[in-house]
């Protein structure tokens, strides 16, 4: 069971009408908690969250470099995007420079997320494809590493595959954990998918923001993660998203990246640098974790009034 | 704070990733309470649970035999309904009858829930009215309570407006508490809502399947209420509703009405009557309390294979 506190109540009149728990861990950059909420170890899967580790490895590697990847196109690998057709168009550019298209790509397809988008699909009288996949990004990043190690793609969602194999041993380095503890499911797109406790996730979104701690290229491949997302907070999610919103409005002092399932990852961009993970218990984002993630950032004093009021739809 | 129970646990691999707490209570036409679970007498807002209670003063004073309202008809009233053109028609039908039309519902507009509906309300260009609002049916069933006692309409929404007070009152007789404890808010579409501890809901509930204990013309009126819900099921939803398609899987055995905020009320037509009142914590309708309503009744024994395979979906 999870070890949570209610973060949020609802009232309708003087009574209570739905309460949201979660728990939430805020962590340097020194690997040091620095507040908590609810149990700052509670152990579950970080889901999309984990997006921007899962790109570290094509960027610490020099391989981004060697195709001559964009910091937009970066953006979008570590995205939980829209659909829109400025995220499917920069996907279909990821693949081209990287000799494949759209049927290498194994996440299957979806709708786009964002309802204008399906609707223009619908109305065109088109089917949606993998590229509309909001984590289609994610995998022509994946895909980016094996062709770049001439490894086979056929098999990249594998947990054996050893661009998995890097990505997981990655992770636990940057969370400070043996990669044996970290565990292993499947993510809705068929990638595998980590659990780690909160506070060190919260390590690892620390070091996102602030990896001056680090020996290169880690170092600069986590500063040029960290600033392609800021730069263009639109490829990671889109319009009326709240990851674009909230990089937006902390206008290059705030990264993140949210999960499914009520999970949130915020890394701020100060000395040291802190990170925050935060899960809500039952898994529901609209609702609980929107109105958490930015409570989380005004009591962590990096939102000023203007940014408070530009997030508050 | 609530006092629930984890209800539902969602797993991905061999992790918890999910909880939905809330908290139930099962009560016999008698009063006993049967079984619970979390805090029985939790105390929250009904919200349109409360709908077959609001429609009992039309029928139990003789007014609904007086405008001759069809089962179809009553079945709508007591109905968050789907705003679906045979919703629709049978609102305006019902305030033909009465001598009014759409104007006089104060419930606002809201696009119809069923999103086929929406669509082609979009496609055809118009804007959602007060009909296609879910709880039109309540509100032309209140507007019918003013006309036959010749009470004015502007007001019916106000808590002091002689048939909410009459409303408020039969909901106290019915869940057997003083009237002065039953909590009143706003509802979401402008109407009171009440608040009354889950044991005390569950009693109305089990009242309105098994009113045996009760005295004329209440006994009757609460009869034909639940005999028209069950017997028009898609008036009191629509297609792919939970409500619905509970009740036709009932087959006359259960009748049910949901609420707002991850509220349930069920009616077990046995000797004597159960009634069951759930509140999810989260508020949540789709993900958690649909199967918590679902396996509350397989638990209950009331559900054979095939009436579970039917609710599967």
């Amino acid at each position: 069971m999870f070890n949570t506190v209610p973060l949020i109540q609802v009232m309708r009149g003087s009574r209570l009408e739905a309460v949201f728990r979660g728990a939430v861990a805020v962590v340097d950059a020194d690997g040091r908690l620095a507040a908590s909420l609810g149990d700052a170890g509670l152990t579950t899967w970080l889901r999309s969250s984990a997006k921007p580790f899962q790109l570290l490895p094509l960027v610490e590697s020099g391989a981004a470099d060697r195709f001559g990847f964009s910091d937009r196109e970066l953006a979008v690998m570590a995205a939980s995007h829209n659909g829109e057709e400025f995220h499917v168009q920069t996907v279909l550019d990821i693949l081209g420079r990287i000799g494949l298209d759209a049927s290498a790509l194994q996440c299957g397809a979806h709708s786009p997320l964002h309802t204008p988008a399906a609707r223009a699909l619908e109305n065109a009288g088109q089917q949606p494809s993998a590229l509309h996949n909001n984590c289609s990004g994610k995998h022509s990043g994946m895909l980016a590493q094996c062709v770049d190690r001439q490894l086979p793609i056929a098999n990249y969602l594998s947990p054996q595959h050893p661009i998995q194999v890097t990505i997981k041993q990655t992770l636990a380095e940057l969370a400070d954990v043996p990669p044996d503890s970290v565990g292993v499911a499947v993510d809705g797109c068929s990638v595998p998918t980590f659990a780690l406790p909160l506070h060190r996730a919260a390590l690892a979104f620390a070091r996102l923001a602030d990896p001056s701690g680090l020996s290169e290229p880690r170092r600069s491949a986590l500063r040029r993660i960290a600033a392609a997302m800021m730069a263009f907070p639109e490829m990671v999610g889109g319009t009326l998203r709240l990851d674009t919103d909230v990089m937006r409005a902390g206008k290059g002092r705030i990264v993140v990246k949210g999960g499914a399932e009520g999970y949130y990852g915020i890394g701020l961009l100060q000395s040291p640098g802190l990170g925050v993970a935060l899960k809500m218990e039952d898994g529901n984002e609209g609702r609980g974790r929107n109105a958490v993630v930015v409570e989380a950032l005004r009591q962590l004093g990096t939102l000023d009034a203007q940014a408070r009021a530009a997030l508050e739809p």
